[in-house]
């Protein structure tokens, strides 16, 4: 069996697969992955595109960035659920030449991005079970991520109040900086440029969501992957509310020197995408049990919820004007 | 909000969230899909890509095949694994003009896909549980589908014995003569053509794969997605065996009096790809247990497992020839 599925498979496996077994009954391998779920604990699904020209430019991105991002990204909606992360599949459609050279730029591109994605699943004790490969001339990836959380705890979308305070985690808008920086291919490496590790390696709030689940702190929740001004009105949307926000509380990032001026820090803060930030409510009840941060990351105020429905912001100078949604749609 | 990438999911919700609720603790629509499992049960986890110009051709394949299909194939790994489907979730990348179009062309491809893919969910017990889309020059399918097996029960790859027979389900070869016909623009309509209904709606052999993990007769188990030339030496590698088959055994399709002659009846039944039968193993001691069909679908004696590695063929003139995998790869 010299199949050439079969050897990238095994390539995939041996990257990832951690020594001594795990909890998984049987991963990679057979028809389908088997796991044995813990009693008192539900199940979280999630999966999420990877694609080039869409998600990732293979001409910008380091091949690590695109291992570490696709697994981050499904990560953040099992961080945004309250839940720990427990084993993932990777479906992966690779040019021939990426997959299976022995030698040359091939093997040093699955390589590069095996390693980037094994470094996320280990930080995030996140295991590969399974998934599936083919032979295509883009890069195509789907990650699908299984989590667990403590049955009942779950944090929703759908349980935000009027009166509730509104929290962000981290600085917004970042990873739309680092992205530019990318564009432009400023020669910074992203060690020394927290916008564009931002962009690269995002560090989706795991521990975070964990956190406000264990303590019941938060009464709604998402992430912000589209951008606070598209992903707010889902949030109230789904809990049936509005929000009314602070402009001079949003937290923006630092401008760069050069690059496109579409959008100052606050547009980048409402409209910037890939920031995998956590969105939350807190009953104001609650308020005073929220640090100024958990574990490094700010968590800001940023409003209140409304029983009027629509999404106000109150600008710098005190008067107020409706937010509307201008972050990432692939459909716009 | 009338963003484009909320209106797909919500025709796509509305397609297949099945009205009164389901066991989903919360379905579509939140960050993640939350399920609580069964005390008892292990959770089964596969996904398989489902990509235009490989797994189907948008000129040829009806809208609602690519949706039967795309599950369908997903659904033939929890019958492998003798497994009950749960839930699925849909990644979908589609032109702009077939998602969102109110009128003409767009609607009814996308209408059509969700009429094929309902089916299918329907028929086998699988619920829309989340998903993610996005817009792409090419359809891009990736199906993630969870099942469920009492803990300890699941059929693996792995549990063949020398002197086990082998069995197969169905007749091999068919979905390929259906493709043939499908490809040759044959003017037949798939409700009078066996061989087309088989390439554009396979049945995944759910029941069969329940029946004998209920039963305990299968000591190992895959399903035929490649050819069995290709994935009888996996169920083998993975068992440590070789296997001995007879050429006269094999369920061979009716070869169509035009078409391509590229392999005869028993070639198609070799390496044909896309037929989601069993192909399982039974300890000579229960072979008597065996029934000659299934709820209308035969099982067939084709061989038998050996100590020594490797896969020979008894041909039809008694004379043994090695068996070379010649079945779909994306690699070769």
């Amino acid at each position: 069996m010299k199949a050439g599925e079969h050897k990238l498979i095994r390539r995939i496996g041996k990257a990832l697969t951690p020594k001594g077994g795990s909890w998984l009954a049987l991963g990679a391998g057979d028809d389908a992955a088997l796991l044995t779920p813990r009693p008192g604990y539900d199940t979280i699904l999630t999966c999420d595109w990877f694609l080039e020209g869409i998600h990732f430019l293979p001409g910008k991105h380091p091949a690590d960035s695109i291992g570490w991002k696709c697994l981050a990204r499904a990560l953040s909606d099992i961080a945004a659920m309250g839940g720990q992360p427990r084993c993932f599949l990777l479906s992966l459609a690779l040019p021939g030449k990426l997959a299976l050279k022995e030698k040359g730029m091939g093997t040093v591109w699955l390589d590069e991005f095996l390693r980037g994605l094994r470094r996320a699943a280990r930080r995030f004790g996140c295991v590969l079970a399974g998934g599936d490969t083919t032979q295509r001339r883009e890069i195509l990836i789907n990650v699908t991520v299984v989590g667990e959380v403590l049955a009942g705890r779950a944090l929703q979308r759908s349980g935000a109040k009027a009166g509730d305070r509104i929290f962000v985690s981290g600085t917004l808008g970042e990873a739309e900086v680092g992205l530019q920086k990318l564009r432009q291919g400023t020669r910074v490496s992203p060690g020394n440029d927290r916008a564009l590790r931002k962009h690269l390696y995002p560090e989706p709030r795991v521990e975070l969501g964990r956190w406000l689940a264990g303590r019941k702190l938060a009464s709604s929740t998402m992430d912000l992957s589209d951008g606070l001004s598209s992903d707010l009105p889902r949030l109230c949307a789904a809990s049936g509310v509005g929000a009314r926000i602070e402009a001079t509380e949003i937290p923006s990032p630092k401008l760069p020197r050069t690059g496109s001026k579409r959008f100052g820090a606050l547009g980048l803060a409402l409209n910037g995408g890939d920031d995998y930030e956590l969105l939350f409510t807190v009953r104001a009840s609650k308020v005073r049990r929220m640090p100024r941060s958990f574990r490094g990351v700010a968590l800001t105020e940023i409003g209140e919820v409304t029983r009027e429905q629509g999404i106000v912001i109150v600008q710098q100078d005190g008067t107020t004007k409706p937010l509307f949604p201008r972050g990432w749609d692939p459909f716009r």
